[in-house]
């Protein structure tokens, strides 16, 4: 199914006369296509008395914000578009959060990356006043799912976000920003860089118009793009008011993993990621390998095996352990001797004695037997 | 009930020949009392082959072992006594971790501090490879607990247990270490100084007999009464193979709070905290306010509601906040202009604007309307 270029149209003028996420009008692009809500709003057969469209529809020049977008290296994608992520129909259906809610009628695209292979994704957002130690994880983990072949969804923030990016990035993986202003604008200014680099190998994704700027409840629908685009969202860091507990609760209403990066309790950017881990709300995680297996089909990335390499000393039964015990450090001790301290028989202690000589655990010198350099070491290790 | 003195001298020998925690006697005790366990091990009617009681019982001298004890300060307190902690009994009825299980058959204690007032009180423990970071929140947790009039039980090993001794003797709130050696011992000989502040003000408890070293299964035994004493256990930092993981299985086994303290996940002295929180074993508590709304009894300890000082932008509606975000920041807008921007009737905007004024957000100044400097603080906090 391809899509008519006035249907196209039609839904690139609904991105400029309505506020992106607007409650009232979510599902009705769905249900009377672009052109049908279109020809509603401008005709007033609507109860959205405040919502004076009239003021923006006399300005409207879809064809000419099309062309003007176009020369911009962006493409406007709707549903129809063998590019359109379908995960995000999900979103005509979720309650409002903010009244904000709904499926977008469609998306402004900049960079090669396409929409529809997001179905592969992941989000990792956060604080913007990120500590080092936050930056560093939310790097460690993009790079891992990157690696692992998902795409790192995210904003284009200072901190958690622009960390993401760069992590995703040094490993050759492209990544995806959604942006709450238009897609050719650059904010904050000062990742122009990456920016860039999004045009040319990733994507910089918005649901507002070209040239628009961010505005605070545009940050609150552009959440729900994040959360409704990739399969699961990873919180790093979260002060008790940051924007990054919207996405969650954005994730969170779309049924969709939600996982959180403890930190040090100490740590005031850690602690909205600590209430949404103790309401149950988010799953602890500490690895992008932990990530993935939230994430990914069913089989897809196992959790790895407890992969301690066994040690001497864990080979040895309890009632060896018993022995190893009540054998001496210095000056060896007789069998007899030994019975006594472990409260056993002299027999039994003589038949632990020999397997823990042959696991170099204790030895037979002279005088007597006591432990070995190895014993040593590995009790210094387990005992607390 | 009082105790003969026959009976506590049964138990005190039982102490001597028995390494602690002993599975195959769990509950024995209980049945036949210390009196009938002792004989029945000197005739030699059961079936502890390898427990050679016949050596150990021929060096007993119980009435001796008790005036060494008393004259070193310790008492030796047995069920029946006031101050017996009967939180210890369900021990005798948990399955054994590691071969061991029970109820002890006695404790010995130094210090004034009587173990049923433990009945009040939280144990907290965790890795003795501890960070800087582990031993800080460890002391804070541990000064709310006492604060709160709640004991603090903890080990007496270098790391989190010396951390939590220290911060709560710091609030002046005596604290309970429980050793895997006999209770007249200084284990590590650097403690030498909180032992004594311990014997003085709090309490030092050990099941095995004055003057027994610490060995590896007598810390195993002795995690079971640091999880059976307290009401709950908080585990500030424990490594993949740390001993507090062991303490976390006896609390879980005896269904009391298992509570575990997040760190960053860069840290190897969080990583078995974090896999008790991953699955679950453990509850991610941040503060001893949260580990007290915990153990407390119903309605003892609220958690405290969301304080947050509400700020002018958050008493705005959504509304209000469209209107809010069309409205510049240098030069004046008039209201058709703003009414425009926010795709709103002018009424509608006029009506918001008042509003915003009031707040203290926008202002009318000559050329028309524009942000306060409280309304661009309030958004550059916000906005992510």
């Amino acid at each position: 199914m391809s899509v008519s270029d006035e249907e196209r149209l039609a839904r690139l003028a609904l991105s400029q006369i309505l506020e992106p996420g607007d409650h009232r009008i979510a599902g009705l692009v769905h249900q009377l296509g672009g052109i049908g809500l279109l020809e509603m709003l401008r005709t007033g057969e609507h109860d959205l008395p405040r919502l004076d469209v009239a003021a923006r529809l006399a300005q409207l020049d879809p064809m000419r914000q099309l062309e003007v977008g176009q020369q911009r290296g962006m493409r406007y994608v709707v549903p129809g578009d063998p590019e359109w992520p379908a995960q995000l129909e999900p979103l005509d259906h979720v309650a409002p959060l903010h009244e904000r809610t709904g499926c977008p009628p469609g998306l402004w695209v900049r960079g090669p990356v396409r929409l529809d292979t997001l179905e592969r994704s992941v989000a990792i957002v956060g604080a913007r006043a990120a500590t080092t130690y936050g930056a560093e994880v939310a790097s460690a983990v993009a790079a891992d799912v990157g690696r692992a072949g998902y795409t790192v969804v995210s904003g284009g923030a200072y901190g958690i976000d622009i960390a993401a990016h760069r992590g995703a990035i040094a490993t050759g993986t492209p990544t995806v920003a959604v942006l709450a202003c238009g897609a050719d604008r650059v904010y904050p200014p000062s990742h122009r860089r990456l920016f860039e680099i999004l045009a040319r190998e990733g994507a910089i994704v918005a649901e507002v118009a070209p040239g628009l700027p961010p505005t605070r409840l545009r940050f609150l629908s552009r959440n729900r793009l994040i959360a409704g685009l990739a399969r699961g969202t990873v919180i790093v860091e979260a002060g008790r008011r940051s924007g990054a507990r919207n996405t969650a609760s954005w994730t969170s209403r779309l049924s969709r993993p939600l996982m959180g990066v403890p930190g040090p309790v100490t740590s005031a950017a850690s602690e909205g990621v600590h209430r949404m881990l103790r309401s149950g709300e988010a799953v602890l995680v500490t690895s992008g390998e932990e990530v993935l297996e939230m994430v990914g089909s069913a089989g897809e990335f196992l959790p790895r095996e407890e992969s301690a390499p066994a040690r001497p000393r864990d080979l040895v039964t309890l009632r060896e352990q018993q022995v190893l015990d009540a054998v001496p450090v210095g000056k060896g001790a007789r069998v007899d001797s030994i019975a006594l301290t472990a409260g056993m028989s002299v027999l039994a202690v003589q038949d632990a004695l020999r397997i823990l000589e042959d696991r170099g655990l204790a030895v037979l010198a002279g005088d007597g037997w006591r432990l070995t350099a190895a014993a040593l070491q590995a009790a210094s290790e387990s005992n607390r």
